[in-house]
């Protein structure tokens, strides 16, 4: 009989996270029968799309998020016991899939890529889902042509750094914010072509010298007073793709479907500027999931895509693993490994 | 030798525009040298847009904007007398065309289509840049499809009106606002499937009825609170078509480029719905202009385009029919006789 470890949600933050909104509890998991298996988490996810997943949730729910797992029982011939796989059972340390679970269309249930030499953490990283967001929402969304000017913000998260290196992949000036001077080291290194420390910097002049020619794709990661700052400084038929907003996520009156008037994308520039902004989740290319897997893979492979990772160790980790998001702490992604 | 009418921006308007800001002044025109083409107008355009343009253009300027006019003198056989043109020299009764501008690319000069019985306004109208906006900003931004549900505001006015049209041949279901109960009426007669005076309704509940389906195409000419209010009623992968924000030009504050926080696209509704929004100037599709025109005319034969027209008469209503915009005071498109 196996004992999970699981966070549940106990109270809704009120703005930024803090420990005491999570408890862990043990669980005892059903017994694995016929088609069942059972797993055992290797590395957990943390990612700034919790924060909102959180409002969604009922209190004493398992916290939302992808693990990077190993089976461990299994009456499952296409799970054999130590295949790996990535799935969204949230934060737990063991859990039990069933059979009917397993045969669920759209269960977000995956084999590990085959990652070789790699770290197997990418399966949560650069060679999944942040890989995936980065890979479809820049290109998909913004559509960058080669010379374009490129604005990329939390350049040194998943995503962003990511999304750098693709910008600089196909031929685009790349202009990257980031958190710290360590942070704006590496993204310098990820090959952009200028890189900025947004606490110590003014938004509006950086760019006034680093882009005056205007940016044409804008990756927005942080939303907010720094989308507002940036607009001025976009092209005319400039893309925006909106892939998160760390900076709003904790102020409860930006909630989804909030009526208010509190954002940053003005009519009259979307208008004047002929703008496209356009919000997405990665689920939306789940059809070429696994295109995007590989193309990832072989550019990691290649040495065109770098990464790192901030690597928190121990289950009791998870509350302060994804608190520090709001921080800052980490550069590159954020895992938890057990 | 002619002597024109010239509207000029006299004071820069703060908030709504008064009568004051402008000034009527005699120009005399110089005289009709070889290629040259000198016209009177006929009817002349006011739009909501020409609020922005006062913004963007000095003190002394003559007001901008288009006019129906008639070729009274000239020395240009591509031109001749009698000869109908819309072109864009702004509010004037009286316009020397040089032969020089007459040569260049983007001159805004074009012959007014062949009318036929349609009365010759029209060409500042549903067959002229308000139905161009409404064709291509509609079909080119939102990509309807039979079947979705279509939101129009604004939709007694020049563009809105048409957009409902287009939308319900496109096999949509539209729900329409505007801003008075016989406007209401009207776009019902149009065919929108629900209309509602955004005066008297909250426009949340409304929506909650009309389409608990949630809407798919919103083309926005209103802007500010009521896309705030509309926000949580867009469904998933909602196209937004930015038009015109017309209930935000008079506030400074919400000028071009302003560096703000007080406008309704929240990032947490555009991420998590997958929405796109995207702003527009017709001139985008300046190569298909006349496909566009052919197709609205072609339209408007067949009686699938109805179209009304507010008429004010005499050059100087200009300002007063202008300023009306803001009051709601057309119904369908705006037009000065003279």
């Amino acid at each position: 009989m196996t004992v999970a470890k699981v966070w549940k949600l106990l109270r809704q933050p009120v703005g930024r996270p803090t420990p005491e909104n999570f408890i862990c509890v043990e669980e005892q998991l059903p017994p694995c029968d016929d088609g069942d298996v059972i797993t055992e988490a290797e590395y957990l996810s943390v990612d700034p799309y919790m924060r909102y997943k959180i409002r969604q949730i009922p209190l004493n729910s398992t916290m939302v998020g992808s693990q990077v797992a190993r089976v461990t029982e299994s009456k499952n011939p296409q799970w054999p016991v130590g295949s790996l796989m990535v799935h969204y059972q949230g934060w737990r340390t063991h859990t039990h899939l069933s059979s009917k679970f397993l045969q669920t269309k759209d269960n977000n249930v995956s084999p590990l890529p085959d990652m070789g030499n790699l770290p197997k953490s990418l399966g949560i990283g650069v060679i999944g889902m942040p890989g995936i967001t980065a890979y479809f929402g820049f290109l998909e969304i913004c559509q960058p042509k080669a010379g374009e000017t490129v604005l990329v913000n939390g350049a040194a998260g998943a995503v962003g750094s990511i999304v750098v290196q693709i910008a600089k992949m196909k031929g685009c000036k790349v202009i990257a914010f980031a958190g710290s001077d360590e942070k704006v080291a590496w993204v310098k290194e990820l090959g952009a072509d200028y890189a900025f420390n947004y606490k110590t910097t003014n938004i509006g002049e950086a760019l006034s010298q680093a882009a005056p020619e205007n940016i044409n794709c804008y990756f927005d990661n942080v939303g907010g007073q720094f989308s507002a700052e940036v607009l001025p400084h976009l092209a005319d038929l400039c893309r925006v793709s909106v892939c998160g907003a760390i900076s709003t996520y904790n102020d409860d009156s930006k909630d989804i479907g909030a009526v208010s008037l509190t954002s940053p994308f003005s009519e009259a520039t979307l208008i004047w500027k002929q703008l496209r902004v356009e919000g997405f989740l990665c689920y939306r290319w789940n059809d070429r999931w696994t295109e995007g897997l590989k193309q990832l893979q072989h550019w990691v492979l290649e040495g065109k895509i770098k990464y790192k990772e901030t690597v928190f160790h121990g289950f009791d980790k998870m509350p302060s693993a994804f608190i520090g998001l709001f921080d800052g702490e980490n550069i590159g992604k954020a895992v938890v490994k057990l």
